[in-house]
């Protein structure tokens, strides 16, 4: 396989992991050398995931001391968290390459982690050597790191299209509100009555109003662009469908702030961003533009009787959410064209 | 029939127009004297309605005159706006009592009419005589109207949670956001491409974020509640379902107030209110718990650290959200129990 | 409660047993006195289905002896099979009436139940005392029952199109297929992979193409009707849709049969028939008529090319299909009005 | 842009459009050089359809002397029947590669075509011109076609899984019952109003259960395949979801046929199509299993009781069932490897 990337996906039987399955099988410059889980152990890929005709591969049990032997270049990591931090903490000391697309290398602040996800961080010491893997903002940085921590769906969706904003001082940084909303895939393959097709359907609501656990990791990134402290309001829905999200966010304008400085904002970020299209004043985005490509699409209005900015951004929950933005990220590790395997 | 109500329907060939003859079909105390349709005159319902088996109606064509000589009670607007008020003109000079789902007699002011529907008030004599057809709101002045204007469907799932607060001064005025969702009935039936199946399926999307038509309706009714003038940020969306309207609801507490406090609040309002049920703290609304009732579910959380108040409250759009609302207020004008034709 | 029906709902956690809470709680004579659930004992039923808003019961734990005790008139049971038989034994060997939704006491042969279910029947000595409560066909004997086997979903929707046409013999009994398409609520709420939202949205399969567990229960009834043994082909499949069934019939005709002498044969049975709507020629039935209805809908075309005739008809599988047709049942035992309770 | 296979779409506003335009864009070796539309001529591909950020193409409105002017060396025909054969009669006369996708040139008889499209056929002698575009079964003629008729969606569903077992003598010819069920988008962009989404969506319906207009080409290739005169039961369902088909075969065993005579005839025909997976016996075939590929999956099933064959099959309706088919004919005829641009 000459140049290829050897790559293994770690935990790859939820959706995510079929995802990566999917966008590392076709990928010209990789080469799937493992792909594991612990559920399905031994059992052919196709028969957990019958829509990969074409792959003769079987899961394997994960077994760390086989991957340290094996010549596999990136580890994808599909994991629970704190499940993710025993694979990550052996590997990276090892010198492999690991793209995490759990929660635990987000967070640069085990105390942050830990209120968060109710447990002890299990390796604090790589919440350094971590890269908040968003290639629009970080890219630099991702080209460099050793472990790169995917941000979570919501996340994505929000920070595209706010950072800019908070950056060049467009909007202020408090009374941020966000409302957001997500297929149904976004809440993973947990067998659990309230996911069950006859809960979901013809079904709308908001959940985990208050501190949900990617509220941190959002309040942390705006921090960082903003400089100062940034405490925002988040309120997820889950929306009947299979993938897509939205978030729409109202934002304070910081004084006269026009519709064209907007555009100009973004155009001056995303312009040459492939995978970012930024819609002409007044056109909200769509889950539908989207689905099944690593696209965030990215809309905006002006309210002047409030002198707020309303944003809209949607993304694929399992593309640019996660899967997707994870390969965005291994390309540009590896030096390849940062949109190789990713089209339409 | 004896003590029965006589009714007539005016333009009952949409999706609340067809709710509305189900529910006045299975009223104990209603007598369906004449449902009109232009586009279908002379078109037996069945027809158009295959789901009411047991009705041997027709649509008739609507005409004035012949309403005015008839024996019907009361008359029920299902029409686009400006043509409601085409009827509703005569009818009300002539004394017959008037239920208008239209928008066209809930604003008070002409001006603001003609500013988000984009053509002058063709009745603006009667905007003093309408009354806004929130029963859990404006009881007393329901029962004694001649011409009650049935409240659009997001006012309604934004207005019942939102105006205890308001009157108790449980939150400010500044800063209302507020971000809904509604199922594809909301649309009405128009035959447009976005409204099509593989248009809406797995599409979420907000529209119209700034200037909406239900949002002075909304905004004049919490002035009134404030008793100053209050300007929102509402953001609409389209959920792919058929039925069902959930609003989140971003709040500033002001000062100081517990969870308690809200629940007290919500308590006095509503604890005697069949329609209305308030969830403990931190229980989010779901449309699934409300769809085909004249049902409203308020849930409410509060978020410490940015000290807000975040209420979710769900509702079905063409029953509380128009036609079960609308016959909530009928049973209020002829005594009726306000709940009869309205169970589950 | 005066005249009241005293009703206990046995298993009532399933959506069966959610739909019949909610038909006998706005029955006008009935007395809702006993809800059980193993599952949820001692939780408000509130808790389980919050759109019930107006009940106050608790789940109970299933005590026979309590039951026995009780003054309760009839005992529907909405229990898994096998189950069922548990409390229908000694109910009726103590003379309480019993409506059973399960499998229990459908198939008069207790071989064939264990074929099918893979058990041995617990009460065989009861298979000849229980009517197969399908009220259009078996109205009489439902009447003086003291043991109602409620028909499955996919029985009612074949057999009401098909039993007038088998007793007139206008189609033959050989070579008669029928595809069937179920919403997921008919898998009951059963929390596996395969019935999540995820897995069924956008999904579109048959299940079960060989033996599935109505089929004997079809054939038991049509072979009656034919007073011969019959097989048939039965294929379900399950379609992405919360409530509705639709099944479609290819059906050999005897001979020269005419669309007319369909038409006068499905008069002759259903014309009296407020639940049964036989569509003209060439229409075709749509679940969307019927659901959250007790209805059934027919429709019917012959191909005159091959001869046959395909016939069409759907209900809602959890009322007419269920628990509305459990209810009719209870009517007609108690003498009601048939169709009480049961409107749209 | 070298070896590069340069395309015309004619008549892209469509679902089956769009997907050409997907297709042929992402396709290493095409150059995209003509997308046309008469409604939306001048205007860029991105407004009607906002997925396709990365394409700076605008529709033109359709011209004949530009097209033969052109250097295009393929047109595909995405254009309503009739509309097709006004442009593939020039097309062809000039010598110009044609992909239909429309019903043109599927039947050989033109007073078949009559009967089911209601108007004399255009181009009657180009009907003995065009090769029917299934690849698996027509490679070789597909190799050297200048005109290609690409079949109808349900055809391609019921003829892969059909043909090898009439080839093979494995199944009788007579009564051959089909049930298929496929997403709305097979109904087209149609702006009706049956095909809103609040009309499909919850619904579940047959629709033209005899004469369907794909019936005849069904039985024409089943006819060419039994080399005697077939007729056919075929029924068509609408289901509510976007993208997928299913069909249900019921065929008569020709005496004493195994499974694993079926698995033999199976694996003799399609072990080598890259496109079709057949699976182990009684698995049966699932739609969301092919959604957004170009694979057939087929499954079949034994009812000793009856001598049957159950046999179902699923395809996604815009790729196998369409764009995606017509593709693959595209690069069998330029000699391009089959599978490319096709990949999951």
């Amino acid at each position: 396989m000459g140049n290829s990337v050897n790559v293994g996906i770690i935990g790859a039987s939820g959706y995510s992991g079929e995802e990566l399955i999917k966008l590392i099988n076709r990928h010209p410059h990789c080469n799937l050398q493992l792909i594991t889980s612990r559920q399905y152990a031994d059992c052919p890929i196709l028969k957990i995931f019958p829509r990969f005709g074409d792959l003769d591969h079987k899961f394997e049990a994960p077994n760390i001391s086989k991957m340290l032997r094996s010549s596999i270049d990136i580890f994808f990591l599909a994991l629970p968290h704190k499940v993710a931090s025993e694979f990550a903490v052996p590997l990276f000391k090892a010198g492999r390459k690991i793209i995490d697309i759990s929660a635990d290398f987000r967070l640069n602040d085990k105390h942050v982690y830990r209120k968060y996800y109710k447990i002890e961080h299990q390796a604090p010491e790589l919440l350094t050597e971590s890269v908040y893997g968003l290639p629009e903002i970080n890219r630099e940085k991702i080209r460099y790191s050793k472990l790169v921590a995917c941000p979570g769906c919501y996340p994505t969706s929000i920070l595209l299209p706010l950072l800019p904003l908070i950056r060049e001082n467009l909007v202020l940084t408090e009374d941020i509100v966000i409302c957001s909303g997500s297929g149904v895939t976004g809440a993973g393959r947990k067998v659990e009555q309230p996911y069950l097709f006859s809960e979901c359907n013809e079904s709308y609501r908001a959940y985990s109003p208050v501190g949900h656990r990617h509220q941190p990791e959002i309040e942390q990134e705006i921090s960082k662009a903003a400089e100062m402290p940034v405490k925002i309001n988040f309120i997820p829905h889950l929306v009947p469908m299979n993938r897509g999200m939205n978030s729409t966010l109202i934002l304070k304008l910081n004084g006269n702030v026009t519709a064209e400085k907007i555009a100009e904002c973004y155009n001056k970020y995303y312009n040459d961003e492939k995978f970012i299209r930024v819609l002409s004043e007044n056109v909200m985005a769509d889950t539908k533009h989207i689905s099944q490509t690593n696209n965030c699409e990215i809309g905006f209005a002006i309210d002047a009787e409030t002198n707020k900015l309303i944003v809209t951004s949607s993304i694929d929950n399992l593309t640019k959410g996660a899967s997707g933005q994870a390969v965005q990220c291994m390309n540009i590790i590896f030096g390849l064209n940062e949109y190789i395997g990713l089209g339409d």
